[in-house]
């Protein structure tokens, strides 16, 4: 199925627009599973399976394995989702933009290697560093837009030419010009609701990837309603610290299970 | 030595401007290094020793090297050109660019994992995605500024408030607020010889790294002319393709040092 045939299914099934986050940092994974040669792989099992039913992607962060030295762990762990939880999409984080001939490269990486569902990637070297990534065209390509970090404004915040902040001019292009299959998709930060209002009203349906809420600090009310759809759908919102490290012992899956839980029911409160 | 020392001295002692790209296609490496296990390590030393006394930067794509599952081959490949070419300074092209957690661990992954003299960059999402990469204040930062893709034109050329190009405002930050340490450098690509002359009038002596000659069709004389310090240095001059398969035998390495040879002695023409 593709992506956003995945993510329509998944919305409905799991009642729930909540992406968990697996950004596994090695400092501070519990004490243990630290000394196991797969510790970042068991870590992230023990939280998939323990909230696989509340979430509506994964998105594992491939910096958090890519300094552990684990890309083997991250194969294993997205192998794991699709035959386990086959139901709940998998979220490449790895912000590629590179010329052609090396996005084909990042291409394989994320899609054939790694076998993701999707891909997030950056628009600042233009459409031939995206166009690779659309010739898989089950796949989604997340594009970022308007970040949730606090840098996020130095460069997407410019007004550039026709009166227009940059990262309007990113969301027309991605949602138009450059969604040739329609599989393409946004990153929003949480972390500034009117903006992502401004971006739903330029995109349409277009799935939002937003980031933001838990430890960074973004309202889940705000988030919600100024970027659902009109039928209360669209959004990833995610959260990673947040429900990753609401526990650090034995019981570390019950705790961030407690916490995507109260989450995902948070977020519900607001969709309609 | 920290890069920007290094950098200087090797282009003295090597008296060239040439970087090497280091993108191993696996479909494209010579038959017989392709049955081999660690075909894009061979392949890659014997590229490297060939060029090394040609070359004043060695930059493997990591794109390359994470779609062929070969990151161990790429750790061995950067530790074996700082024992055997201590002078040559390796830039990692990954083009990473995220929140500043994340980037905590991509230079990790770079500087700790790799060891690389310095690492690309992209500035999409602002200061504090750049600024965990500083703390590495030996080594280099370079970031995306102006690239030589057709696309580059989409979002980098957009006049933004204050009547610049967006990747003029990128530079003057590059050189300038975000210089914090001296170790900044910027990604110019050679198939725009007149903004790179605007790009070096804001920067000063900033080093810059220009891909785009050799099988991307940017012109030596006019990127020489535009980019070059008054003292004839400032530039890494990046080949990749051109020079990775000058040859497909079993003589590639020599087919390889040929052309970097004739393409350094094409660049040191229009030093002066």
């Amino acid at each position: 199925m593709d992506f956003r045939s995945k993510l329509a299914a998944v919305w409905q099934r799991h009642d729930s627009l909540l992406c968990v986050g697996l950004d596994p940092d090695v400092a501070r994974l519990p004490p243990h599973l630290r000394e196991r040669p797969d510790a970042v792989l068991a870590f992230c099992k023990g939280i998939v399976d323990a909230t696989a039913d509340l979430a509506c992607a994964f998105k594992p962060q491939i910096a958090y394995f890519a300094a552990a030295h684990a890309e083997d762990q991250l194969q294993d762990l997205i192998a794991y989702i699709h035959a386990r939880h086959p139901a709940v999409p998998v979220v490449l984080d790895a912000k590629r933009g590179d010329i052609g001939a090396t996005a084909q490269q990042y291409a394989r990486e994320a899609f054939e290697r790694y076998g993701a569902d999707a891909l997030t990637v950056n628009p600042y070297m233009g459409f031939d560093s995206v166009e690779p990534y659309l010739e898989f065209s089950d796949r989604g390509l997340i594009v970022l837009c308007r970040t949730s970090n606090p840098g996020g404004s130095d460069l997407q915040n410019l007004t550039v030419e026709g009166g227009r902040k940059l990262y309007q001019h990113v969301a027309e292009l991605v949602a138009g010009k450059w969604n040739v299959h329609g599989q393409n998709a946004l990153v929003v930060g949480a972390t500034f609701p009117e903006e992502l209002a401004e971006v739903r009203a330029i995109v349409g349906d277009l799935p939002l990837l937003v980031p933001g809420i838990g430890a960074q600090g973004g309202d889940v009310e705000a988030t919600v309603k100024a970027g659902r759809t009109a039928t209360g759908v669209g959004l990833m919102i995610s959260s990673s610290r947040a429900i990753l490290y609401a526990g650090s012992g034995e019981d570390f899956a019950a705790k961030a299970r407690a916490v995507a839980l109260a989450t995902r029911e948070e977020i519900n409160l607001y969709r309609s």
